[in-house]
């Protein structure tokens, strides 16, 4: 413990709370189940498009819901505490890099 | 089946292109693999919220390109001919279904 | 010019339709209203970030659905007969740079 | 005035920073101009739909940075801020509204 408070950015500290971990790793398990189906589904020839970019957006969906679970556990465990950390900076700016439009 | 083929908006006749199938599969494959890491990265209990968040963030990415591919071969094949087939109320619906806002 | 009205392709011919038309200004005349009233907020040196985010959000949500109306009416009236006209390709290449992912 | 400087979460302690505010108002300003400049095209019969669509897009993507402009400011200045502050629920809650997907 003393060792990792050494650490830059230890992970320990910054570790994902561990009942959003359990919400997001149940949602991406779904996940890969609908990438699994469509993967099925685009072994078949007959597969339609509209179909395929249903199922898409469906797994879209899923992604950003799952996303957001984190991002709202991030925010609550990590980024309101930074500036007593001390390291505000570095959180805000890897946080900009993953919520920036582009 | 030989009744299917003279139907206007038959399966056969709307099924997805042969190349652009095997393209969005290999993309869904990697998708997939890509996913199942994510998984594996949610398993252990010292997961940063950033990093999944940036995993997430490349599969959505894939998804969307993989979705592109799926929608250019839609357009090229399917729906420029809507109007001569006769289905172009049917196709322009559900289109919109898939890429409006929400 | 008058040779050009005749032909199919032209500008005439492809022209957004007038009901949609008509909608998608009146769409564009709030966002423009509404885009001002938030140039208004900023010029307060009180504004809250969140306001101004929620403002700009909204905004965005009313161009999204503006644009939806726009492309439900160039699918319907143009992208469908686009095989039929011969200039599928154009029409299917130039759709598909303002719907692409990136 | 300083009474107010006192109160934890009041509107002076979260105003926007001036340096950002002062951007986000240029870029507000170039917006709304550019939306002035699709009403007078859309105000046209002959405007060809896909050039309206391409510019309600580039719209789209000046927001998306004066969004990002003002949201990096936002976590900078109030966001890492909050636990010390005492209002990082409400923080939160609020940004999520803003952040989340639907």
């Amino acid at each position: 413990m003393s060792d990792a408070h050494d650490t830059p950015g230890c992970c320990d500290a910054l570790a994902i709370d561990p009942a959003i971990r359990r919400d997001a790793l149940a949602r991406l398990r779904s996940i890969r189940g609908h990438v699994e189906g469509i993967v099925r589904m685009l072994e078949r020839d007959d597969v339609y498009c509209v179909d395929a970019l249903k199922q898409i957006k469906a797994v879209q969906g899923g992604l950003a819901k799952t996303s957001d679970t984190i991002l709202r556990g991030h925010l609550k465990h990590h980024v309101v505490t930074a500036h007593e950390r001390g390291d505000d900076d570095a959180i805000v700016a890897e946080l900009m890099d993953v919520l920036k439009y582009r």
